[in-house]
């Protein structure tokens, strides 16, 4: 049996990348054999925290051998991860999403409704009675921050806060000045194709019976990213073409004023306008307040389609 | 927004009646509105451990009303809850089977692939700092002895024996004596009809597209269930014919041997007999040194599906 691989959600974010490190630090300090990696290119947000702390990306892996031992964080979404995923063998999940997946074994599965993995990660360091270094501090607090938007999401719990605090202490980090410079670092754009740019952190995702693609990125100002809206559109209906899709919807979120706009496209466009009770003008609905996919997007319009 | 209710799978064992009990007690020391509840008729050996103990079971309810929020204790399937638990608010879970739930929110969930929810328990009250008293650990040590047939069972973990240890210290039992005499009480049969008999403890269950009930009743004696072998044969028959069954295997557990004989009947009868590669001979097939459906059962008979 080679090691036992620890990874998250493909389209990596801040909180799958340092919570396979975090979690493969935590498996080797309690004498397993254990290997971080990822199913997706590192983005401009995770590039800006391993730089600051100095910490490799881990292994980029497209698959794994049947039968392999796997430890996932971050998801339990079969759509999210290697293809063979039901042919390898989960020991342990940690996540804080719906449930999304079934299995024929038991395993340990460690999910709560915080806003980021890594404050459970916190408390299983805790319970394992592991120190937390300040390098494994910053990877954590890095996570939090942006996986709550600076603490601004309705995602982010007193949890999460008073996690990271303390992991702020240790990490020796300033959270305002440090976490907007992330933040800012990951709307950096330029570098990236319009595909890519729809799918930096997309997610597919059944609204009953519609097959809908959801992606996200954030930004510090909504109308540069609207520069690109006719090339954004037709690479949407691409899609929407390709993949059967009733739905994509492309939600384009201020870091700064907390708010977003989407792009909509698709027959089932209609339920966005159902569901925020705002129309759709020139494809581009208002979604304010909305920075949240999971808790403000994915509810509620699911209960509208 | 009423009581939170707590509740284990139909059919309720030791450690789905005792689990919600002992997690009642947890969350009402954090200042939760909870009530334990239950799916289901007491069993014999349940019964013995709560006049032991001086416990009240907890209240019998067949449904709750949609939105209720509910706590799972010893199972996350919800073939095994009440008929609409899709439209109740799953708060938590904690469980040691496998997965065999979605849901569209994200909850806390806790799994851990030990042989008993009680441990798994014990560590809870232990990260919350809650006080486990002499009644709880008597729960929580029963539950364990039941589902680990008294440590015999292959689920049985280190951590179940290291927990079960610690908890007899705080009840003041001695774990051979009470263990199996709260054993055998569970093997007695002779208030039960034949139906009741093949229903104290049957899971539905899928072997790949094979629609199967494989129930299990624990004894002191093979040879004596076995003299009402044409009884259960025929109401066998009547549920694979009512239930439009692929298999009905009806396991005979010897407690004190530690081993088990099956009846096992309908057109998918052969896969036992590939599973164990024995015969099966008048409807019954030897599965020696089996005691545990979820190790020693459930897999091998699915993979031979």
């Amino acid at each position: 049996m080679g090691k036992t691989l620890i990874f998250g959600h493909k389209n990596p974010d801040t909180d799958s990348i340092t919570s396979s490190l975090v979690m493969a630090n935590l498996e080797k300090k309690l004498g397993n054999d254990v290997e971080a990696c990822r199913l997706g290119n590192i983005n401009k947000e995770t590039e800006y925290v391993l730089n600051y702390l100095g910490v490799e990306a881990p292994k980029f892996i497209e698959d794994a051998e049947d039968k392999t031992e796997v430890i996932l964080v971050d998801t339990a979404n079969p759509d999210e991860l290697i293809p063979n995923i039901e042919n390898v063998v989960i020991k342990k999940i940690v996540d804080h999403h719906k449930l999304s997946m079934k299995t024929s074994y038991p395993l340990y599965y460690r999910a709560e409704p915080v806003g980021c993995t890594e404050t459970i990660m916190y408390k299983l360091y805790k319970e394992n009675g592991v120190e937390i270094d300040k390098t494994i501090a910053g990877l954590m607090l890095s996570a939090i921050i942006s996986d709550t938007l600076l603490f601004k999401s309705p995602t982010c719990t007193e949890e999460d806060v008073k996690v990271a605090t303390e992991l702020a202490k240790i990490a020796e980090i300033d959270v305002d000045t440090y976490g907007m410079d992330m933040l800012k670092a990951g709307t950096d754009l330029s570098s990236f194709t319009i595909e890519e740019i729809l799918n930096i952190d997309a997610k597919k995702i059944d609204l009953k019976d519609k097959k809908s693609i959801i992606a996200q990125v954030n930004t510090a100002s909504i109308d540069e990213v609207l520069t690109m809206k006719a090339d954004l559109e037709a690479a949407m209906e691409k899609s929407i073409e390709e993949n059967g899709l009733d739905l994509f919807m492309f939600v384009i979120t201020d870091i700064v004023e907390s708010t977003s706009k989407a792009i909509v496209l698709g027959n089932a466009a209609h339920i966005a306008e159902k569901a925020y009770n705002e129309k759709i003008v020139d494809n581009i609905i208002e979604l304010k307040g909305v920075v949240s996919r999971k808790k403000q997007i994915v509810p509620i319009m699911t209960e509208n389609a």
